[in-house]
């Protein structure tokens, strides 16, 4: 632990103002790669949240190995990037996997995740409860039984373009809908998954490398545009508005206690399927994205593989669960900064990251 | 006050992360009672939260008396039994009544919320204002009036079963339904409520029997499955899916500060009801449970008379509500601890217990 | 900054608890002005979150000049008048224009909030994207293509009345029906807005005249009666029931960090629009109100030009944005005193008031 601490290094964008918040409360760097029409609002954070801002015109920039030279040198010592699903999203799935600087967590738990298909068989493997689940070209050859189901995109897009269909037909005709609005580029996966009746619930998780333990973090429920909206209408205003999914924000919710112990289990199953199943394991922060049903079943029928913007909800002051494992204000990006602190202390760094 | 000073103690579920990390943060002994199921997650709070786990097979281990002298000597001094929801439905309202072991609160109280007809009774006696509520006893001689009613049955099993009506026929085949799926066991009680129209909002109140005072400590939303799932869905999808009112979580809310006043005022009526029409009063935390309607009048159609869950929202940090009362972060289960060790502290223990 | 720091002065209503408490945070004098009914309420709080509570039979004593003599004598010292909206709704709003105290923040500005015609034109004046808006009148004479809107009155009283309708018929079938339940007093004001299919949020601002900066604070969602409790129910149990959109209560909400630039910016228009157009620019408190459609763009239907009651949803503690500006616990209350304090240090307070 000789010399200056890591700085941790993010895209301005997501759970970006926590991740740098978390690094300074830390005693870390904190590096801001910012897209230069936001330059202005994270600008605000300079000295306070945000060490030094580095703006680029795009973010094919931060693909180039030059570019990482450049935040080497600003940062005058190791850096931690730290990823986020806008991160992902924005220099694309090839980039991030190639990306020339050392990511905290996994970036082949990044990639399973990016594949809505290689996702389910994951948590499937991982014995965690899951919806049935088809590919695309299976309906289209194998039929579909009659029922509700909700289709969706890989890639962390927020939900945009998934739809709910009730047969063959209609998920049919809402790709070919999804196709005419240019949301159905080359690679883009598609599959048709059962549509769980219960309510949303995501859980927040840390695994920490350096403590060897899993910690539950806290929950939160999305906020879609427009269903969240419509369901405000009666129905005889919403005739023929099509239900839409984009995640606009998060509201906190805490769970049921007696299904804490659930949750945490299904997190333990996870750790253990990425340990067991990928090459780099697991490490920092992850969440499970399921249903409880009225039976107070959980299935999960996605997961993140690194930080959730849902984890904004308790950016700064912690989640009422946080007092499980502190005594003071945790949020996530603290915590990730605190990992990366303590393995830095202890000379294990490398080990935390890939 | 001399020597230790007393040990909370619950059953780990509802509030028990809340209610002992609030006994340990008021310095008190804080001892669970876990499921054996449930050991490996309230183990997590082991040293933090909770001093000691008393691992059970069966909850009816908590009836005997030969319970409670482990538990005491596990103390080694005075102890208090915190019950919350969970507590009641697990041990049995027997039980509960005839523990072998000093509770905080009154145990009548809880025995009056267990009885739908002896709460909805106990509500219209304090002076608030209630909805029509019917036996179903009631219905079934002398009909139902065409209207919009819950059926809901006795039990803190938070919403499980509760059905919708709009006559006698469909109350009969819900109650049918209920019948089939083995939730009418012996001694439930069902009524027939009328169905307010407008949001819930659940008021969690705290009467301090040391400082003689009623504290209003903040509000929380229920989440409830499937109900709360249903309304994001299209009713054309929803065709043929029966709601249900299953708890399954907690969201924050603040209230219109003009609706302060009128809340504060019914948790004074209901503190009074108490004082006159119980044995043994009440003390600690309690819970007013309704409908706000457009007109802005706040319709009681449930309480709680001991800690509900709803207080999790708050957990740790305390609710914006808290300012009213208290300069540092306050939360229910630390309120609790605080009027446990005020009392002890003046030797007048035994007076908040029963 | 000689002598005695001023005394906060407002109604006991809306966010009087979050305001005055902010003012004893800050070291200032806090008198609350309560009618008598409430009086019981508000006393919880003396000594506490209140110095001292005036109070009176009728919220029109206000509009008299010898009362603010009584509040000065009270005072001792200077005094600064915080309103917010229960405030310009119990005094009416040529009282508040007349007011005979010095106010923080734009007469004007309230001014052009209560009519619903100016308050649209000035939004569309900052440049800030709004629904199509028709008075009244113009849709009686003109006609209203078929689609979804809202209708409308001026006044802050919380969506009281608001309705929903399709065509030309529904707007007057409704207006005739507020008429009959006395709703259309005279120089009520009522507008046909386009009703907006997306979900709302309430973005919370505060501009500093001191420290030259705008600040974005945190969201809410509202919780409206009935509106809020019908999406719960089946569209079988609902038929009949009219919506309706009286605010009861707050919900905390945070925003995709991608949506933060863009609500910094609409603040920015606002701020420039008020310091170009109205005569006493802008200081203080202030919200836009709109819905995030499912292409994320932010469409604002309504503002307040003052603080509004969704941030008593981060009273005391501050929001997640909080981070942003402080590093301590600062809610909108807090945040308004020490604009006071700053400018009474620096013997510029007469900069801030109206």
């Amino acid at each position: 632990m000789a010399g200056r601490p890591p700085a941790i290094v993010t895209i301005c964008s997501h759970s970006a103002l926590q991740i740098l918040a978390g690094a300074r409360r830390e005693g870390l760097g904190a590096i801001g790669i910012v897209d230069r029409r936001r330059e202005a609002f994270y600008s605000i954070g300079l000295g306070k949240i945000v060490d030094r801002l580095i703006v680029v015109d795009s973010f094919k920039e931060v693909c180039q190995r030059s570019f990482w030279d450049r935040v080497q040198s600003v940062a005058g010592g190791d850096i931690v990037v730290v990823p986020h699903g806008s991160f992902v999203e924005y220099v694309g799935p090839e980039c991030f996997r190639e990306l020339d600087a050392p990511i905290l967590g996994s970036r082949e738990l990044v990639e399973v995740e990016a594949s809505q298909v290689r996702k389910m068989r994951f948590l499937a493997e991982a014995g965690i409860p899951t919806p049935k689940t088809y590919a695309l070209e299976e309906v289209l050859e194998m039929g579909l039984k009659d029922g509700l189901y909700i289709v969706k995109l890989s890639g962390a897009k927020g939900g945009r373009g998934y739809f709910l269909a009730r047969n063959r037909r209609e998920v049919v005709e809402g790709v070919e809908r999804l196709r005419r609005q240019g949301l159905l580029r080359e690679g883009v996966e598609v599959v048709v998954q059962e549509y769980l009746v219960g309510v949303p619930m995501y859980v927040h998780y840390f695994y920490s490398r350096v403590r060897e333990r899993l910690e539950l973090f806290g929950l939160d429920i999305r906020y879609e545009s427009n269903v969240d909206g419509l369901r405000r209408l009666p129905p005889a205003y919403t005739a023929g508005v099509e239900p839409s999914f984009t995640v606009v924000g998060n509201i906190p919710v805490v769970a049921r206690e007696s299904l804490l112990p659930k949750f945490y289990e299904y997190g333990l199953k996870f750790v253990k399927a990425a340990q067991r199943l990928l090459r780099d394991g697991i490490v920092g922060p992850f969440s499970l994205e399921g249903v409880v049903n009225d039976r107070l079943e959980y299935i999960v029928f996605e997961f993140s593989g690194r930080i959730v913007a849902g984890t904004n909800v308790y950016a700064w002051h912690g989640s009422p669960l946080t007092v499980l494992w502190w005594s003071e204000p945790m949020d996530m990006g603290r915590r990730i900064a605190l990992e990366v602190r303590e393995a830095w202390e202890q000379g294990i760094l490398d080990k935390i990251l890939s």
